[in-house]
């Protein structure tokens, strides 16, 4: 049997790594360390290019969709949703929320920059969208990929069972199984590095919350829910979705479906500890 | 003189560590390790208690304020404000802004967590908002602390110069001194450690994300303009503000400022080096 004692020193030292992540900005290059952008290094591409010849063009006529636009409802209504009923998104509602969270509205330069719907430091955006759908209309079950630059989806193929590898990729999260559609995000680390070098790993943390806030917005504006999930499994994730797992790697996700104010109790039993200890 | 060549393999093992926060959430703990919150101990505050007793009241009547309401519209015109007017905000504005990103909205259990306006890794909110106020309607030009749990802001003194404070802090970026209020965000790292332990630190720079998304999204349906920071130098910012740095430290921010179109192509020079490096 190997020894199951918890060595303090080990905690301590993972706490102070973790917090000196926090004061990141300010700390010292080694020497006259430049990174590739002032070296005049080639910059990496703006996307990832397409992975198959399997494009399905996304509906952008918004107009069409029942946006809720009371702006402080939106945000004051937004809330963790668990809990999904078996009604399908349509393909317009799935194209609706990848404009929120990751689409294109013009290019800086002839190829610098992505000007997105939402914000990113240097406006590098190092984040690929990836999706394991489950039910939206139109499309076949199965995994996907979001291409950006032409608000396409390219379909990537269908596992054995999709439930399970949606549940096995969340750390057995299991009532992610029922979503219509798991958005997943992996970062290439290059894309940011290229700019921000040793620098630049924290901020593509905090813009990565920038996508999925959109996401719970988006999805509040048009009554679907979602809630985000920070434990993802990556090597699970990086199989499923032929993901490198070195220079890009899938780190952050958020399953999103339809929702019924009638399971606002059987949401509420996540926190049933709450109460049994007395919290 | 110091050696000032670069040591290679420091840099390597910077991006690689930096490149492994990405898989944070399926790192293996040390034997038996458990969180704080699994061994039952003390929950901590889930605010910062007052600093002083100088608690100002925010008014909270948003209807009053013209809110665009038209939620695609806002998302796609969001972008980064650094040309600010001389124009100042309205403590109402202020109010908006700050329920935006840190409302609390209500306490689950007797005092577990707060739900806010904004997401966050297992509601627990580590983050405190400071601010530099330099022209808002009603309140003396000076540094402020956000109260959630009431709604209020505290006052905590005037620096000589708030200007050079506003530029220091943000690492020279002295386009910033001419914003009407720079947020600053702190984060109480045992708030998030208690329940998450050693692999706190990614998912609370993710969850930081989320309140400047929105503090992005509600400057821009009331007409104000903003762009986020993450250069900030902590010590100088902690300093200003009272902070300690060990359990508490600043690490993000955003200036916010009323904006004209007429300044889009002053704005437009910060990218000049993309035209001049034909990129």
């Amino acid at each position: 049997m190997s020894d199951r004692s918890v060595n303090e020193e080990w905690v301590k030292e993972r706490i102070r790594s973790g917090r000196q992540l926090f004061s990141n900005a300010v700390s010292e290059p080694d020497g006259e360390y430049q990174t590739d952008q002032q070296l005049r290094k080639p910059q990496p591409p703006l996307a990832k290019a397409p992975m198959t010849d399997r494009a399905i063009s996304l509906p952008v006529d918004f107009g069409e969709l029942p946006i809720k636009n009371d702006f402080l409802s939106i945000i004051n209504q937004r809330k963790s949703h668990r809990i999904y009923t078996d009604q399908a998104l349509s393909l317009r509602e799935l194209s609706y929320l990848l404009w929120c969270t990751q689409g294109v509205k013009s290019v800086r330069g002839k190829a610098y920059a992505t000007l997105r719907t939402v914000p990113g430091g240097g406006a590098r955006h190092p984040f690929e969208c990836y999706m394991a759908i489950r039910n939206v209309e139109g499309l076949d079950k199965g995994l996907y990929h979001y291409l950006p630059m032409t608000h396409q989806i390219e379909y990537l193929g269908a596992p054995d069972d999709l439930e399970e590898l949606i549940g096995k990729t969340l750390q057995g999260q299991r009532w992610a199984e029922k979503a219509s559609v798991v958005f997943y995000y992996s970062c290439v680390f290059y894309r940011a590095e290229w700019r921000y070098g040793i620098w630049a790993h924290p901020t593509v943390l905090i813009d990565s919350g920038h996508i999925t806030e959109n996401l719970y917005l988006a999805a509040t504006s048009i009554g679907l829910g979602g809630c985000a999930v920070a434990a993802v499994d990556g090597p699970e994730a990086n199989r499923a979705f032929g993901v490198d797992g070195k220079e890009e790697s899938i780190f952050y996700s958020m399953p999103v479906g339809t929702v019924d104010p009638k399971d606002m109790e059987a949401e509420d039993a996540f926190y049933a500890f709450v109460r049994q200890e007395g919290l």
